[in-house]
């Protein structure tokens, strides 16, 4: 990126953003096709406006990663400039990602006792809403199929598309039972937090709907009908969204908060991170001792004792580690893939999360 | 029923006593499956005794009228004793109907703070449990989509099962979502109370899943292809779906709590009940004002005025002259369908709920 021209990056740049405008388009779109759904308008004005509502405040408002990049690897893999039909089937299938990751964060949000989400209080913290965003989770779940039915039922990938949400679906509700009973609120018993059980919650909570949707949608797109093509792109996207998240907890306690945007919490918040799951793995019986009497707690000098453990057992060294053997595993696993164009795919992924600052 | 020998009433028994067990060996099957599922096995010995705990927790503990029901009306569609494979077949298909089931009340009950269910502690009021719940509800619907593809996805209806399980669920929950935002706890609004309302809470919220869904399951199975039919079939069964709304908010208010087993609290509860909005529409403005200040009280002084306004205004005999016109104008919509099994099957389920006490 740093040897890129002034005039590439700016071109890029606009492309990106002409990319976000035609997606939030196609948000427009969907959402007016819901309400408009023939169900729906024989319910109330006020049942209405309050999905729309609903929507626009868990739908739109993150980063839009994973589905401008169904878009993104669609024209990798096509290698052609997309269609008019192409490009808005990538972008409603990046939405049905997004209403996926609406849904499991408003429901998430809500076990977690979560109380900010995207720079907003989170929606079941609105007054007027409360319990009633577990239903409302529930009918973002039903949007995904209205809006798979809609604009896919008479396509010969019809049945792969619905396949492929309800096994990711699975997925992730099962990684996140597993986080949910390996770290029950309230309750701290190290002893469970192990690396097998780390790299389990997050390949099944994050990776599969992260990374291997995104791009099992584009290759249903351009017409990939070979099972083995899919498995070994998911081997691979599976990997890349553990690295993900591996970083993800590294930045929560190493990260520049002025750069990530938060101020991480997961050393009080008893979270299973790599870093905590590192820290046991290498602690002496007294170190452990000191982690055990200190995670988990509010308290600033507890969360600072913690740190203090991670440094001598210098987990900024283990993580660069791990960073770069975790690459290279990558591009060799990428450069083993029978198809170029899906190699530009997961390359292009992994440039995308390298070394990432935030 | 009272003219049937008794003999008969002993045969007839026996083949119900019979049809439940096979039921339920289906229900262990289906469990053993899901529990051995790929994903899962690699999972720990935990989580898996988890999921089985919560199984047997919140789907079989109930009459499992709905799916029972799939297997009845898919033996009077073939009008000949059904194979194993049918039978197996209508089952798995009975007890998605009993998952889906689970999954909404599991999450009702969070929603309506309530206390029990089918006479043990709600799911989430079980200590160990809490806001777990709401996870699990969503690993109940995830549980529907895998026992479809594991003994559907080779068959030809299968893509019609998913579309029709993913319609009802649009459907149950966006008449869950009309009863939430018309009847907020702890807000009293009888202005709302109409009765058009309250018929598109009921239809949605109630009348799809159980009387449409395990009769349109049947005629899948049974190989019925005609969308007429099925059109047909579901405006009758919406009908009756109703009509047994109706019934329940008749039987809490004035059914024998020894039969019904259960002391009905729809008054305390501000419930959108079939009584209340009868009584709006009829009170003078000094009843109606009456209402207003007793609705939704727990106080036993408050229920009563209501219950004497209600007797004022002749609900009971409201409520037969609905009960009998309801029956006519079912029976004659039954009669009017081309498809003679079909018209059984309708009779069938309508000569179960016509003036039950319970």
């Amino acid at each position: 990126m740093a040897s890129m021209a002034a005039a590439d990056v700016e071109a890029m740049k606009k492309s990106n953003a002409a990319g976000r405008e035609k997606f939030m388009e196609v948000y427009e779109q969907l959402k007016g096709e819901l309400l408009a759904d023939s169900e729906l308008v024989t319910f109330t004005d006020e049942s209405r406006a309050w999905v729309e509502e609903m929507l626009d405040y868990t739908v739109p408002g993150g980063k839009l990663n994973r589905g401008l990049s169904v878009v993104d690897s669609l024209k990798l893999l096509k290698k052609e400039a997309l269609s008019e039909t192409d490009l808005f089937n990538a972008c409603a299938l990046g939405w049905c990602i997004e209403w996926l990751q609406g849904y499991f964060l408003v429901l998430d949000d809500i076990m977690d006792s979560s109380v900010t989400r995207r720079g907003q209080p989170c929606w079941y913290r609105v007054p007027k809403v409360g319990v009633i965003a577990i239903n409302d989770g529930i009918i973002l779940r039903t949007h995904i199929s209205r809006i798979l039915k809609t604009h896919f039922r008479q396509s010969p990938i019809y049945v792969e598309l619905v396949d492929l949400f309800n096994d990711v679906e699975f997925q992730t509700a099962s990684g996140q039972m597993l986080d949910l009973i390996t770290t029950p609120a309230g309750e701290v018993d190290l002893s469970k937090y192990v690396l097998p059980t780390y790299l389990r919650i997050v390949k099944y909570k994050t990776a599969y709907y992260s990374f291997y949707l995104p791009v099992a949608c584009a290759m249903l797109l351009a017409g990939e009908t070979n099972v083995a093509k899919f498995e070994a792109a998911k081997e691979v996207l599976v990997q890349m969204g553990t690295y993900f998240q591996v970083q993800d907890d590294f930045l929560d306690c190493y990260g520049a908060p002025e750069v990530i945007g938060k101020i991480g919490t997961d050393i009080e918040d008893t979270k299973c991170s790599w870093l905590i799951v590192q820290a046991l793995k290498r602690a002496n019986e007294s170190q452990k001792q000191t982690l055990k009497d200190n995670y988990g707690k509010k308290d600033p000098s507890c969360v600072a004792v913690v740190k203090r453990v991670y440094n001598e057992l210098e987990l900024q060294k283990a993580f660069e580690d791990y960073e770069r053997d975790s690459y290279q595993t990558l591009i060799a696993d990428i450069e083993k893939q029978d198809d170029h164009a899906l190699q530009v795919v997961l390359k292009s992924f992994l440039g995308k999360i390298y070394k990432r600052q935030k």
